[in-house]
């Protein structure tokens, strides 16, 4: 079988470079074009030198303006927020099918775009083609897309736990406590001061106060796939290791038991997702280096308790899950060229 | 002025070591003993190779056994939970006064004890004897106590900003969530294959649940210094850096401006209480090498907000803190030797 | 095709967790039995979380004395050094393939077995059958071979890049200088409190000196493959990161651009051996994750220069070199089941 | 005693910060003013939080232009290399000391400047006033001068153990290998991406080779002091740790016995040296927070050997130094507020 050719725009980030990493050994696709505006005319191997195959790392990173060929039915963009929706109407009318690791459509209207991102969205007439791509809850939809909005991170690592509960009304949903912690790379590959390693190196911070852009995101699609308005109180903190995320998430009006079978339950068969047995909580060297979302859970009373769901910010959390995605959308096995096991230690 | 003989007893483990950096550049104290059962006979810089005084580095350390000399009258116990208490019973004996880093005594009661450490308490007649030494809020009762229970490093990063909130009824006590993330070094130096550095390293997970032993501790000193039963619900991480332990709490029933402002005035002149401007959060580089606590607070909601407490677990979260009681205890001013700086980067 | 059913023996240290997860996405091998004589009777999952596979997750771990079944023709022996060999030659008896990722037969004679190691060989007479298995090397020795010793990650990485020098008389072999630098993972996972995460983090220290028992494999094979008596000094340190080896090589007696030229040319067609353009010098962020070795060189004089060597020490270091083999060893393709690919950030 | 006013120039990057920590903290000189051109207006205590005196924390970080009061006879130039110079010719005119810790004055001729640094020295006329602050070996020198060029932290790492060698002929100068390794810190504060975290953490890489231009001030001073003309080959390494330097010096031409018992001589009254006992080899742990350099040795071979020497380089490799010859200059004991004490863990 024929691969089928991709392109990959803002190919130099760490969400980038782990979609070459996935793309070129997937057996399905190939990389074809790689956009790297800020860098054109390198080659990709110089800026990214983990690229394993010289093939791909002797491409030439091209300027946002260059043509992407006709052959190239799949589009990644892994550019800056703000920064894709212009490109992607573009592409979209080129009849292009686009998987967008942007927030730029992942919210439901251009009115929550601005008050999560405080700008006006520059393309507002493609939110209905639009489809927030979590994988597991929204095969269906995904399956026949166009335009493919890739879940944030944060939003991911709470909702997979969190929308199965809010269906079966097994929570109070007024007042859920998410506290998030992420590895540095969910920050991204700009020169910043404070993502210097001394600065992250032996020390952590909490951000993002008094709301996180991603809390719209996690009580807009709470509300349409749960069923119920959720009052989400969220805090992120950026913590000293390269990859990984966990959400601590803090509930009320249940018993842990009981969201444990329902979680057991809604995701038995899913390959990416585990639930670990009742009581053990993972940690988030169970999904270092796999598209796997890790989940356990204890109560800490008789109406509250705890869940704990981690994941890899740059594989479930981004790039993993745009490819599978990506498997969904071209009717290819959903774990084709993606891993469950952790690179550990 | 002739230095103060101290003995320390637990001498090579993380707090061990610190008291004895710590007390060997303290003007007034002069470390006179070292004790440290397991390593008896080895030369102290052997199994402490960060001292810098040849002096204390060629002290040989003590088994548990040999006799405290007579003219010392103050022991540090840096011993694991448990096996302080037998000693310490025959220290008080002996008329030495007792800064103990263990849990041994910070309850008030053996049956709290017994609930959170699941172990009969040996000498629970000594109870009543006991001071629990938060600095900043015990001052008077620690002056002329006799055995000083230091506090544990989550409690006091949680016990500094909560108790003036309780006592001024700023909070609703009924659903405090503290989601605590603490650096290894908080684990202590055993041998155990958790701790190993690949375990530990990118990674990091929740542990403890559903009731970390600290759990009781800051039940009872938040009723007991704030008057108010308040139901807390503690969630402490393991994270991948060696020193500095961040406090998230999440608070209803009052406004974070009102919160700060009781803060600032309730720590206005303390040396070691730092309260960032409204709306600044803390990092742990705050804090770390430093007896500092640094608080910041900002409202996520109407009636909800963030508190963030930082301090190093090894300095404000035990060797620090006892320095400071040692201080008040013998009358010195209560910053000397100890630093409000944290080394950084 | 059926996939080939394999043994790992001492399957819960980190070559062990490394095997399991590159055997387990390998095409052509199939796991079949897991030995861990200390956690015999657990799951493989509790011991190992990273694993993703459910099926592998609930193998059950089995003692040294469980038999290894007929059907099963080669066996990974990922035991402690000194604890090989007698099992090694039981297996030999039985007529198994055994790839051996100890120290046990990487010797040409017990003697320099008893220099390096301090002990008597205990079965020598298993010495002719070993084949060493430097993969580029030794590829038609290892075809056909019983009993594979895999390499010793520093000698790995130093000796890809040195024999070709040595073969061609390109530098002096009387004052080689390796100073080689290690993650921790090659110091395994035994619970020792020299490498508890606070004594490795923000830390470096050598080790292994006078002479550490590597030298004696390095020289060896130097002397074998390279055709020379080489006089090799090295130092080896540990360095607080998870995985990777960079060996820092000091040469004299040539011109780094002569080395380059014969390292491209001996290499060329190699898919896990990367020489960088002259000049450059690789990062362990080459290859961390990877099964490559990536090579640099530049002079620093008219006749001496610096060769940079990094492999990720649990994969062309020991755990993937080890399947790099088995794929020599069964027919298949050589890069079956292992990516050049780092996973990098 | 009234303390001696001071200033900062170049006050927030790391080793700004340091010097504030330290000097704020010392009993007999007093911070008076800060200067940081790039971000002149803000209070010190934005730009670094660890400070932990409010007095400090509230000053304002004075533009380049703005003046040093007549009142304050001390500067420290942190400035980058190249920006120090003119700014130290209109200081030394106005009669101040300096003390600078960029590499401007290090040299002992424009000309080496000229090849070590690749640009014109724009104050040659000022060498003949700056001495070379190799406290140990230059107490003399330093007491009266009036520009203190403060020495690297390679430079300071080698030549303390290597100058007393030099000079007794103890090993061969022809082929000195010196294989470095730093700590991040030693790269400064500015935002670059190859400084980010994520490509720090978890790897390292050699630099600044074929000659790094360090490598002209090691040779020049070994020369001045040690009276030979030595060969000294120097490759430096950069690994995921903030602070700490470790130099492992491969060296042939005598017995690292001979060389040991030398050490042990010239170095017998240093308070910040610390020489091993023989065959013993420092870690940067022993030596990390402080103003120690710590320096073992082993001899590997009849004629050959390696010493590891380790210092903070934050602190014996710049800020601390730099105190230590102020001490030395001001009349004051040279270990007033410095630490011989590593923070540890």
């Amino acid at each position: 079988m024929n691969r089928t050719p991709v392109a990959i725009l803002g190919a130099t980030g760490y969400t980038g470079a782990e979609l070459i990493r996935l793309l070129d050994q997937h057996p399905h696709f190939e990389i074809a074009y790689l956009g790297a505006h800020s860098q054109q005319g390198k080659r990709a191997g110089e800026v990214i030198t983990s690229i394993g195959n010289p093939a791909i790392a002797n491409m030439i990173l091209q300027a946002s303006d260059t043509p992407i060929p006709d052959s190239i039915p799949l589009i990644f963009t892994a550019l800056p927020h703000g920064a894709s929706a212009n490109i992607i109407a573009s592409l979209i009318n080129n009849g292009k099918r686009v998987i967008d690791l942007s927030a730029d459509f992942r919210h439901q209207s251009s009115q929550t775009y601005l008050e999560a991102y405080q700008a006006e969205h520059p393309c507002p007439e493609l939110f209905p083609l639009a489809i927030y791509g979590l994988s597991e809850l929204q095969r269906d939809r995904i399956k026949n897309c166009q335009l493919l909005a890739n879940p944030g991170c944060y939003p991911t690592s709470l909702l997979l736990p969190l929308i199965p509960l809010l269906q079966k009304r097994l929570i109070d949903p007024n007042y859920i406590i998410v506290d998030s912690k992420s590895g540095t790379s969910g920050a991204g590959r700009s020169a910043k001061t404070n993502l210097l390693y001394c600065e992250i190196n032996e020390g952590m911070s909490a951000y993002g106060l008094p709301r996180h852009r991603h809390n719209w995101e996690m009580e807009e699609w709470a509300q349409c796939l749960g069923g119920l308005t959720a009052n989400i109180h969220f805090v992120p903190h950026i913590i000293p290791m390269t990859r990984g995320m966990m959400s601590t998430i803090h509930l009320q009006g249940g018993h842990a038991q009981a969201w444990h079978e329902t979680l057991c339950a809604t995701y038995q068969n899913e390959p990416f997702i585990q639930i670990l047995p009742y009581g053990e909580l993972p940690s988030t060297h169970h999904v270092r280096g796999s598209n796997r979302c890790s989940i356990g859970m204890i109560a800490t009373g008789e109406n509250c308790g705890v869940i704990v769901s981690c994941i890899d910010n740059l594989l479930k959390g981004a790039s993993g899950q745009a490819i599978q995605n990506a498997n969904i959308m071209f009717g290819f096995e959903e774990t084709t060229g993606l891993s469950s096991y952790a690179t550990w230690p």
